[in-house]
């Protein structure tokens, strides 16, 4: 099995992920918040890339059996019922519905790396249980990190590294340059996730803008099982 | 004092290493086989982008003054007197000429990045010697790494880590994503520096070419005290 890691959704293409399971990373905080949201019994989650087309998907739906969330900048989109905050998403709030989303990053990796053979989405929270899907399929693993912006993000290579770990740790596995670094960097702040997170460019943004809990929600290692993968557009666990 | 890491020669630009101090690392091989050929009595190189111009500059000199240098796809460029291997860069052969350098990535890594207030060339050869003299000019650094033909490499991103350790051991240093992770990487191979080579997929290229031994040649981390500076598009000690 071969592994390579993709740095920001921008790079990803389907030249990248095609025949390979795809793995999508927006630890800060997309991909934390649709695991938590399915784990906590929503039932479906679109990703769509801009808010406009969140509110036209939305209207085809019973007013009482959907939900729309996601950001810009960090901040719940004027008119949407959920921000990004995965600490919103509870069983309460999320259980039995339909979830439409997006986010600044996460929602175009995810668009970007759609011709993967399978594509899964991992964060912190859920990543021995993505790893172990990935490993159990055999394919050759692309991870996709969703970057910030077109930029590098810590968090989201961090992740990367750890999904590699679990990989490499259990069966043979052939590294990129990439992966062997972002492996690296797992390594070095293995036991440290949230200082990780603190040192974060995007961790500091979110702190600033009062998101300080849940980079400590985000940084629960291994607290959930759920798999969530995207097929025919639709994300599920 | 801020430090950055720019991935490849390709990403390096005016707009990111302007006013800042400039360290272009291309470990295998141009800015090793640059360093030692500097410390073994070279009085100058000019780095140029292609043969064609290192053959032209060669032409305004007598012929025992200078000597031409460098490769592509690792192999010594035909007509040249010297390749890219370190270890050809002898006293007896290099001791008070002028060379004229042209290398797949180096080269162009020092040509984008020709718009900082100061450019300093940087490998594991002479890696202490450039951190300090960076740190003593006091200026934001930008790290560049060469790369390999706009792909992320492996053994510039370690060389870079160890220059941030080096800058922000001595100092306090604001790190960005990409630096606390070239950080994270060396530190994870600090006492392994051959090892690291030897996993990077260009060191794997240069064993398949017969260039093990500079791999062990480029691995002695701190060996020189040279520090090659760029200036009017020529590199002295």
């Amino acid at each position: 099995m071969k592994a390579d890691v993709i740095l920001t959704a921008q790079d990803a293409s389907a030249e990248l992920v095609r025949n390979k399971t795809g793995i999508v990373i927006d630890v800060l905080r997309a991909t934390s918040t649709m695991s938590t949201a399915l784990a906590n019994g929503a039932t479906s989650i679109y990703a769509v890339t801009s808010p406009e087309r969140a509110f036209e998907l939305a209207s085809e739906y019973a007013e009482d059996t959907v939900l729309i969330g996601g950001e810009r900048g960090g901040i719940r989109v004027d008119g949407f019922d959920l921000g990004n905050s995965p600490r919103e998403y509870t069983p309460a709030v999320v259980g039995g519905k339909t979830i439409i989303m997006t986010t600044s990053n996460g929602t175009l990796a995810i668009s970007n790396s759609s011709e993967a053979d399978e594509l899964l989405l991992c964060s912190l929270l859920n990543c021995s249980a993505v790893a172990e899907r990935a490993r159990s399929q055999g394919r050759d693993v692309a991870v996709v990190c969703a970057g910030g912006y077109g930029l590098y993000t810590l968090e989201d290579a961090y992740c990367a590294g750890m999904v590699i770990d679990r990989l490499a740790s259990v069966a043979n596995t052939e590294l990129t340059d990439l992966a062997v670094t972002c492996r690296a960097l797992y390594l070095q702040y293995k036991d440290a996730p949230l200082e990780l997170l603190n040192t974060a460019t995007s961790g500091k943004g979110l702190i600033d803008l009062g998101f300080g809990d849940d980079l400590k929600y985000c940084s629960n290692t291994d607290s959930l099982t759920v798999v969530p993968y995207v097929k025919d557009g639709v994300i599920r666990a």
